[in-house]
């Protein structure tokens, strides 16, 4: 293994282990921030590079707390109090010489949810399990966050033999599609030529290369709150108002809502909380949930039926509630110019033994906000698929990847940018 | 308002502003215990008075944690020293002269749910609702326990004219039915002749005295936790086991039973938590729920029909499921004679306008399992319903009863021990 | 076996083998109608005793095919076209002599449920189990009417010795709760000075009398149509508005609907068909269902709760829905000097080894409006619970009784009305 | 409008007013048969062309009373004679001369639902509309039925200058995908050379033609039946056993199946029906269901999911149940060589304005059975996407096309024989 590998592997585990959900990432952004900065980038972070009037989903009331939690686990005061409230890094690698401007994005939230505590699990096994309850690396994030600074590194050293700038965008809150619009509303994206995301994993296999992706789901975020009456289960349970049974109700029927003809369809709860004590019919409710849709107006079919469904449960268990937007995923296309541009980039990588033009993403991924913006603008962009192989599902307790990927895909990132950047081009 | 309505209210909205939910009743025991102790009573606590095979639904994990708590809102590290890890007072009046024993029960635990917070709620507006989330005396036991201490000290002034003993049993964890029965497998209830329970409000209005209560409902609690596999909701949902969609069809289904033709039936999931992240399918799930009937035979019918659904909705979904008993309560009759006793000593209350031999409580009430006991052992024993106008129904966030009652219950009480305790009776 | 129990046994297996649905009852009131002016009562049929716009839950349509269906089983079509449309019969016995006017109610109709077909169901396997699918009696009110002509000849016999009047109420569609109204609103009861209705079986054993009842659960008896839009369930399932789907969400919250704490309630969905084609989106469903409660308001709490539910399941799945009534019975109490009357007459029957001056009867009935309206005219009622072992539950497929109560029942009623129209009373 | 236009447009409009659901085309298959027979076709018919042991979701008690009816409206007897108890006709056209063998499909049946009555809708409107209850061309097969003759009468005008053999199955019971195995195991595919099935409508316009599909559906076609207990509703509705709740509940927990990652699934319960009276719990519930998947795989999941909630529900109400199995459709693909061939056929007709190589169904066929029957015997196959502009989706009680369309298809048709037959070839 190299050096550049074994890096990014210990970068990797490291933020695997202190694993933080979306816009809480704030020992992540410490540690990003101080690699850029050491490595010479011009670095910008928190409420620098978002937009609070464009921010999803976000608990403001926990980040004190959390704020404490990452000092607590090791990030720089300095760092936090520049960042605000807010997370997230832009490291910018100015040439100088004119050129083109080339934007990565790298997401660096964990998903909400516990790991594995299991022999079986590598990340257990090797004591670089989430040790903050409630966020996992799941997706893989942790990986791209590690390419994101393994890139830094290459491209630092490069820097002489580099015409135009180069923008590494690390991006919180993907998960729930909630943090790449506040970058995009700030302004960042609006004069990048070339831009590249991508993700490891999704199913496909450790050396293949997807230079380009479709099939982003759309999808659309949101809390409902039902709020009803209690009363005394065994006394007068026809003077509560149920929410739970309110809630419960609209998770089943909000599951059998019909599938689209015309596309995929997704709905989840992914949260219910409900109730208070055992002989207490329960007034209040508090349920996450999500649509998706192949197309915009398959997402628009989903979500009108979901509020439809919850809408008609509260009614039918006579109890208030209420519908949050909390987060909104759109679509995108990658440009064919840059797929020829990204195959020309995974040719030259040894470890990259397959290739492919186009794939399928089945999932939400709001880095469509981004790509959709530059292409307004003029600009190309396009979504790579990154193989590496997985021990389980995305979001799943027992996700881990294949590490050698990362060196893959920093290979093809820095290929791509050689190719993009290379004075008198 | 006399001084001992005073001291009893004061005592009482004290209580309510620190309320403690069942086995967590810290604050309370040790206030309790301090105040008998000064009053000259014996006084033994905790794991003194309980048979720890014998509890149930108590959440052993949390304990640490709410001595703590307690101790920081004003409870005696010596009283909490003395307790062990377990809640409960006892005290003993024992008068040295021959004669029956008579035994009182006051329940001190609060009710798992969230104290209204609103200007029309009296205790939130005068400034003594719950500090503790989660705790909240919406069933008047805070009452019950300030009228177990009014009478301690009416009995510790009357000490000289009363012959044979007198043990004022102050109960955790009533609320799940599942304290009494801890007390008494200890063996403290076995040379008891003579045996009084009460619960004021119950839609009986302030001045009303019943003397004897029947129709309690046998009930049994539980908990269940469902476990399932996460996957990512959007790519893979056909990879998850869905442990919310098990939980809520369970739900629905649960309160779907159909009743019982012979006697009232009940059925409910009192709290349901589940699920971890927005995008990911739910692998884990939690409910606490109980079931009730009017006999051991309906009771038995419900739970059994229960755990029919539980593991039918497990099934459903592919999931795994374990139950957990929490709690348990049963049946018992009020003995005639000391209904004619408290109708007696009631007639001499000028506060108690009304009387009536027999109500029907509707609720469950785990001093049936002292009840019992009592009269298996050959003693009498009664549960008074004391009248006390209410402003919300039981278990509901706006719970207050009318403060004047309590003074006519420990008159009741008093007049009545004085019956049973004179010398030469 | 004497004479009049042999007699009463082969109408009672007749009436049982051509079991008729509420107001489909032609030949069974042909057949009454013949034994009673045989007997030489004035006899009154259909629409004669019945204000059609006080009759509920009648299927017009489907009359014509009813009244041929009769005559093919037997009925004479004299009685048929003096019927008209409508069923049951009034016999009227007049001494002649000044006295009271005593009324008898027995209903003829049968319960909407198939028979079951099996060697060990004695109507099956001695061949008399219902001709008719979807008619049944399952309640045993084939018993009722045979009771009812074996005492029209007692009383016809001692007609000499008798003053005053006896009006015997054979009363259709008393399933549903829906004839009983529609004879009182004729006016029939208004002269009633002392009224008897009577159910046999009811979990009361062979020999008992119970002479009075109460509990009737208040009822209300409704249909819905769900509209939706069909659609294909391949290509096109978002098009559809399923009405199956509305339905079946509606049938499980209805049957959750929290039980009152006052008192018992009931709900159920008791027909429910939907849909067209396997791969069409069902456009349309209908649902017979009912509400109880052990007061007019329990039920009304019960119904308002059912017609929430309906709409909003409608609401929920975007259909049509319509509630139409179809049904409604109502409380009564049992007079005491009846029940003291029952007994005396109980006390002269052989057969009648145990009596009861009380029983609680748990169903509903719609004999409540007649014994309501003579109360409400000074008259006096009551309500017998005739004991009759029974081979299985009342509307279960194998139901059957104890034909031998059959003559308990017809002395009962005879040492009644001899007490209460011996001349010189 | 031209002769062969008018011909096909009256036999379409006799076809629909006579809409006969899946093996029950007993009047269909005799106005094919005679149509066919004479105009000198070798007609085989019913028993002669169905293998009865690969026959699917026939319902054989209905047959006698289909067949008078069919007879009722003019059906000849000689035909039904000889079509036994099943439906299907096989035309042949021999040219004597050597040659390839040229199959084409037409299925002949109607959807279970009923047609609109309502002036908007044509067929209503203009007098041919279905006059059987429970049965609508709302798919378009009357369509194809009348193509399939117009087809036959050019091409008996034509036979002298063909050579080879073409066969054009009339198939019974596409609806449910329950007819065409039932032929392909009798042998008549097994030594066709060139294959063509084809559908109006689903989306695609008038003058389009598409001249190959993919992404049928997998199906399966399945039954359920649940047998409870029945019970009182009011007295005892704990003794029931409800199956109305089993399938209520089974119904919607059937369409909350978790959609497959890989690619399109449904599910649809068509036709619920439970229940026999309003005051009885439901004893029996029947119910007509469906899963599909865009692969065998994903079908397969489907249908795991459905047995186990069906299952599983069963468990919860404790009641019995089956599954038997109706039906069984597969996927296929379109054969490169054939759609050229329909693109130049098409390209030769005026009418076709538009034509596209490939189409997605979306939807099930179970043309399918016999697309890879000829496949895997080495012969080619398509399936072609007839434009033609409906007023209501497929399924929909509002369903209508165009009727200019079956020239168009009857032209592209005509031409691809000619060009597959066209002797020296």
């Amino acid at each position: 293994m190299d050096k550049l590998q074994e890096w990014m592997t210990a970068i990797r585990r490291d933020l695997h282990r202190h694993a933080e959900a979306g816009w809480f990432e704030f020992r992540t952004s410490s540690v990003v921030a101080e690699h850029l900065e050491k490595l010479g980038y011009e670095v910008l972070v928190g409420t620098q590079i978002i937009d609070k009037d464009a921010v999803m989903g976000r608990d403001g009331k926990a980040v004190p707390e959390q704020k404490q939690r990452a000092v607590r686990q090791g990030a720089q005061k300095g760092w936090i109090e520049r960042m605000g409230d807010y997370t997230g890094v832009l490291g910018i690698l100015d040439s100088g010489k004119p050129g083109p401007v080339v934007t990565l994005r790298f997401d660096i939230d964990a998903v909400e949810m516990n790991e594995a505590e299991d022999e079986n699990h590598r990340p257990f096994r090797e004591g670089f399990s989430s040790l903050n309850a409630g966020a996992m690396h799941s997706c893989g994030h942790d990986g791209h966050t590690a390419m994101g600074l393994g890139l830094a590194r290459i491209l630092a050293k490069n820097r002489a033999g580099m015409s135009g700038r180069v923008n590494l965008v690390f991006q919180p809150a993907e998960e729930g599609a909630r943090g790449a619009k506040a970058i995009v509303e700030k302004g960042f994206l609006d004069d990048t030529d070339y831009f590249v995301g991508l993700h490891l994993g999704l199913g496909n296999p450790t050396g293949m290369v997807v230079a380009g992706a479709s099939g982003f789901l759309c999808t659309t975020k949101f809390d409902v709150r039902f709020r009803g009456r209690s009363s005394h289960a065994g006394v007068a349970p026809h003077e509560g108002r149920n929410a739970l049974l309110a809630a419960a109700n609209a998770t089943l029927n909000l599951h059998a809502i019909a599938p689209h003809g015309k596309g995929a369809s997704r709905v989840n709860v992914g949260v219910l909380e409900a109730g208070e004590g055992r002989n207490v019919i329960p007034p209040a409710a508090f349920m996450k949930a999500e649509t998706r849709g192949e197309t915009e107006g398959i997402d628009a079919y989903m979500f009108d039926r979901a509020s439809i469904i919850v809408s008609a449960s509260a009614a039918m268990y006579e109890v208030d509630f209420d519908v949050s937007m909390q987060g909104k995923g759109i679509a995108a296309e990658s440009d064919g110019e840059m797929i020829d541009l990204v195959l020309q980039a995974a040719s030259g990588v040894e470890a990259c033994t397959e290739t492919r033009r186009h794939g399928k993403l089945g999932g939400s991924e709001d880095v469509t906000w981004m790509m959709k913006r530059v292409q307004e603008k003029g600009g190309k962009a396009t979504y790579i698929l990154l193989g590496s192989d997985i021990a389980a599902g995305h979001h799943n307790e027992y996700f881990d990847f294949d590490e050698s990927s990362l060196s893959t895909g920093v290979g093809v990132l820095a290929n791509l940018i050689q190719k993009l950047l290379a004075p008198g081009l």
